[in-house]
C-alpha cells in the first residue's frame, strides 16, 4: 500500500465518533465538531460519546465507545489529556483506525506531566497500529467528504490544500482565503504531530490529484531530513507556499509553547525555499492573497503596471509601494496622454501613472475608454484599478456614492485588454470598512483578483511574477 | 516683523471670501469650503463670489470681490486656472493679503499653458505683495480660528501640526489621526507651492507655541538649502515626523504630475532624517500611528514586551512581528508561570510570551490578576493586550461575545503597572471590521494607545523607543 493509499482513508471516514463532547452546555468548545459536521452535512453516522450518556440534538450519547452499535472509522477526541491513553485502548477494541486528538495539555505545556501523557499516546498508538492526528489541533477539513472542524467553512471543494501546525491559523487561513474566493481540496491542522506529522501530510498531498497548490504553516519539524525530501517532492508536483512561524527568538519560544516545536534557523528555511522553488509569505493575509493570485490573476507578461483610479496625493505613495516591491510604473507617453485629454479635463486629473482620474471617473463610459487606451499600450503588462477613500470621511460621501464608485470600477474590467486586478483600499476609519469589503466581494465573486491594500496587491503580484520568472513551466501546469 | 508674525495672520483671518463657488449644484466640489466653515463655525463674515450673483443658503453671492461691503482678509479661490491672475488683481484692489488657490490645472499638468498661468500668478502676487497658498491644494485647517477645509474634521484644537504637499493626503491624515485621538494646532495643504512653500510653513511652525509635533508629507522641495535649514531648526524645536512621497522612480514621476515636484534622491532624505533626528514613516497609517504613540504611549524604559491576549497559532507570528521590528519578547520564567498556573488551567492557555490566555480570558478578574503579576516582573518594560479574531468567523461568535472580549481587555489597563497598549487586530473578513473599530475607539477615547494590527503596534513603538534612545531629552519636553 502506498503512502497516499494508507493516509487517504483519514480524509474519507464513513463514520465518526465525537468522544468527550459536553452534554449540558451547547456553547462549550467541544461542541464545535458536531456543529461543523451537521452544517456541512456529513453523510455517515455521527456517534457522540460521554460517560454521562443522554442525548444532544436528537443524537443518542453513548457512555463508552464500546457501546456504539456500528463500526467507527474515525474518532475526534475532546476528552481531557489525562483520559487520552485510555481512549486509545477503547478505540482499539472498537477497531478504530485513526484518532484526532483536539485536546491540549500535552508536550506543548512544557510540563513533565504533559510530555509523559503524549509519550503514552504515541506508545499506545504504535502498539495498536492506530494513527493519531495531534494532539492540540483542529484536525481535518475535507469538503468533498463533508468533513469540517468549523461552521462557516466553504462547503464546495477547490484545489488548494493547507497543512497547518496551528489550529487557530488553520481556521484563520480558511476564513481569509475563502473570503477571497479560494476553495480547498483538503486541510489539516496537525498540532503537536506526535504521530502523523508535516512530512506525512506533505507526501500525501504531493500525490493527491485534487490538490494543485499547498499552503504550509509550520513552526518546526520533527525530522529535518525527511521533511527536506518531502518538501522537495511536493514543490515539484504542486505550487507550494510557506508561512514559517517562529523565525525570531521570541517567535520560536512561542512556537515551543504552542506546539512543542524547535523552530530552526531562519537562514535554513530561506535556503530551502530558494532551492526548491517555494513561495515564501510572512503573514496569514499574505498567504490568502497569494492563493487568490495564483488561482485568479491572469499571468502578466512582465512587470509594467498601469494604476488607474481615484485619490491624487496617494497616487505618489501608491507608485512608491509598487516600485519598492519590484514592479515598474512607467510614465505614460505624450501620445497616449493626448488621446486621453481629448475627452477628459486636465484639472483634477493626473495623466502620468498612476492615473488619478478623480474628476472624470464618475462619467460613465469615459473610464472604460481610458482603460481601453492605456491597456492597449505596449509598455503595460497589467492594470490595477483602485478606489482610495482616504480623502473622504464617511460623512462627506453622498448617498449611493460608494456604489457609484464601485460601478465605475466594474467598467474597467471588460475594457482592459490586459490582466487587471482591483484595490478597493481598506481605509482604517470606521464607517467605510464593511462597505468596502462588500465592494471587494463583488469583484471576488467574478474571480477578479482583489486586494484590500496597495501593499498587498504589489506583494502578491510580485511573488506571482517572480515564481513565473524562476519556474516558467509550473504556473502553466497549475492553470491547465 | 518676524517670519512667524508675518505668517500668523494667515491662520487667523477675520473675514473670508469664497471666490468661484458654484451656485446651482450644492454637491459641487467648490461647495466644500462653505460647508466646512459653517460646520466648524467660522465666526467672521463669509462672503461668496460668483459673476452670476444670487444666493446660497441665505448668503448673498457677490458678482465681484469688489462688490463686497466689508474688508476681506483671506480669499479661498475655486475659480478656473485661467481666471486666477485676474482674481489676484481684484484681490489687490480689495486689500486682500492672502489667497488660497484650490484649483488645479497649473504647472502640475506638465503642459505649457498651466506653467504659464502659474508663473503669471507668482508675478502678480510678488508685484502686489499678496501671499499665495497653492495652487492645487486644500489650504489651511486651524480649529482654534474655526477655519477648516473639510466637514467632519475635529473641532477641538491639539498640539500636532501638519504640512502636506497633497490635499488628499492632508485630508487622509486628519481622518486617520483624528480617529486615533490626535488633535491639531494647524494644518496646511500647500500643493504646487508657487509662493509660500514647505520651508515657510516649517519655519512658522518651529516658532508656533501651540505646536509640539510636526507631521510632514513632502513630494519635493523648491529650495534645497533653505529647506535643509528650516528642517534642522524645526527638528530642534519640535518632534518632526516625515512621510516622503516619490522615493522610487515611479513615485517621483507621479509626484511631478501631482504637485510639479522634483523628488530628489532617497539616500539624501534618509541622511537628512538621521542627521536632524526626524522620525521617518512610510505610509499615512504609519504617520497617524506614530502621532498617536507620541501623544499617548507612556514611554517604556526599554524594549521588552509582554504580549497578553487570545489567539494561539497567531501568538507565534505576533512574537515574530515584534522581534523583527527590534523589540524583545522575553520568555516568562518558571516562577511567574507557576504563580499564574495557581489560578489558570494549562490546557488551551500558553504561559510563555506571548501569553495566549484564550481559555481563561473571559473569567472576570483572572485576566487582571495575570496582568498584575506579569507587569510586576522586572524584565518587562511594557505590555500589549490583544484580541485576534482571525480564528473566528462572524457566524461563530455568540451574541455579545465581541463586547465581552472587549470588556476583558479593558480590565488589563488598570491592572498593569507598566505602559500598556491595545491591539484589537483588524481581521479582513466582512462582519468584524466596523465592530472592531468601535472597540478600538473605546480604548482611544480613554487615551490608551490602540493599533489595528500587530505590525503597526510594533512599528510605532519601535520608532518611539528609537527616538527616545537617540534624543533622550526631546520626548520629555514633548510630554512636559
Amino acid at each position: 500500500m502506498s503512502h497516499f493509499e494508507s493516509l487517504d482513508p483519514l480524509f474519507h471516514p464513513r463514520s465518526i465518533a465525537l468522544a468527550g463532547i459536553t452534554i449540558a452546555n451547547p456553547e462549550h468548545w467541544t461542541r464545535v465538531f458536531l456543529d461543523a459536521l451537521i452544517e456541512i452535512g456529513f453523510e455517515g453516522p455521527i456517534y457522540l460519546v460521554n460517560p454521562k450518556g443522554g442525548e444532544i440534538q436528537g443524537y443518542k450519547v453513548y457512555k463508552s465507545l464500546r457501546d456504539i452499535p456500528g463500526t467507527v472509522d474515525y474518532v475526534i477526541s475532546t476528552v481531557p489529556a489525562q483520559a487520552s491513553p485510555e481512549l486509545v485502548e477503547e478505540c482499539d477494541t472498537k477497531g478504530v483506525r485513526a484518532i484526532h486528538f483536539c485536546t491540549a495539555g500535552f508536550s506543548e505545556t512544557g510540563e513533565q506531566e504533559g510530555a509523559r501523557l503524549e509519550a503514552q499516546l504515541v506508545e499506545a498508538s504504535r502498539r495498536k497500529g492506530i494513527r493519531i492526528i495531534g494532539p492540540n489541533c483542529m484536525g481535518i477539513y475535507c469538503p468533498q467528504s463533508r468533513l469540517s472542524f468549523s461552521i462557516a467553512f466553504p462547503q464546495e471543494s477547490g484545489h488548494v490544500a493547507f497543512v497547518s501546525q496551528s489550529g487557530g491559523n488553520a481556521g484563520g487561513l480558511v476564513r481569509l482565503a475563502a473570503w477571497r474566493g479560494v476553495r480547498f481540496s483538503k486541510g489539516i491542522s496537525y498540532g503537536n504531530a506526535c504521530d502523523l506529522d508535516e512530512s506525512d501530510f506533505l507526501e500525501y498531498l504531493a500525490d493527491d490529484p485534487d490538490t494543485k497548490i499547498i499552503g504550509l504553516y509550520i513552526e518546526g519539524v520533527k525530522d529535518g531530513a525527511r521533511f527536506h525530501r518531502a518538501l522537495e517532492r511536493a514543490a515539484k508536483e504542486k505550487v507550494v507556499v510557506l508561512l514559517k512561524g517562529g523565525i525570531t527568538h521570541g517567535g520560536s519560544r512561542a512556537a515551543a509553547g504552542h506546539t512543542g516545536s524547535l523552530a530552526g534557523a531562519e537562514v535554513i528555511w530561506d535556503a530551502l525555499c530558494r532551492q526548491f522553488g517555494i513561495i515564501r509569505v510572512y503573514s496569514l493575509e499574505e498567504m490568502a492573497d497569494i492563493l487568490q493570485t495564483l488561482l485568479f490573476m491572469p499571468i502578466p507578461k512582465g512587470r509594467n503596471v498601469a494604476l488607474i483610479g481615484a485619490g491624487g496625493g496617494n497616487s505618489v505613495l501608491v507608485a512608491d509601494e509598487f516600485e519598492k516591491k519590484g514592479l515598474i510604473v512607467p510614465q505614460l507617453p505624450q501620445e497616449i496622454v493626448h488621446r486621453i485629454r481629448e475627452f477628459s479635463p486636465a484639472a483634477g486629473n493626473i495623466f502620468r501613472n498612476p492615473i488619478d482620474y478623480s474628476q472624470t471617473i464618475m462619467e460613465t463610459g469615459k473610464l472604460g475608454e481610458l482603460v481601453s487606451i492605456v491597456s492597449a499600450w505596449e509598455s503595460i503588462d497589467f492594470l490595477i484599478g483602485f478606489l482610495d477613500l482616504g480623502f473622504a470621511a464617511p460623512q462627506t460621501l453622498r448617498s449611493g456614492e460608494l456604489s457609484r464608485w464601485a460601478d465605475a470600477m466594474s467598467e474597467m474590467i471588460p475594457a482592459s485588454s490586459k490582466p487587471i486586478a482591483m484595490v478597493p483600499q481598506l481605509s482604517v476609519v470606521p464607517g467605510h470598512a464593511n462597505e468596502l469589503m462588500i465592494i471587494a466581494q463583488a469583484f471576488i465573486s467574478s474571480q477578479v483578483p482583489t486586494y484590500m491594500s496597495f501593499a498587498s496587491a504589489a506583494t502578491s503580484i510580485n511573488l506571482l511574477l517572480t515564481y513565473k520568472e524562476c519556474y516558467p513551466g509550473r504556473l502553466e501546469a497549475l492553470r491547465g
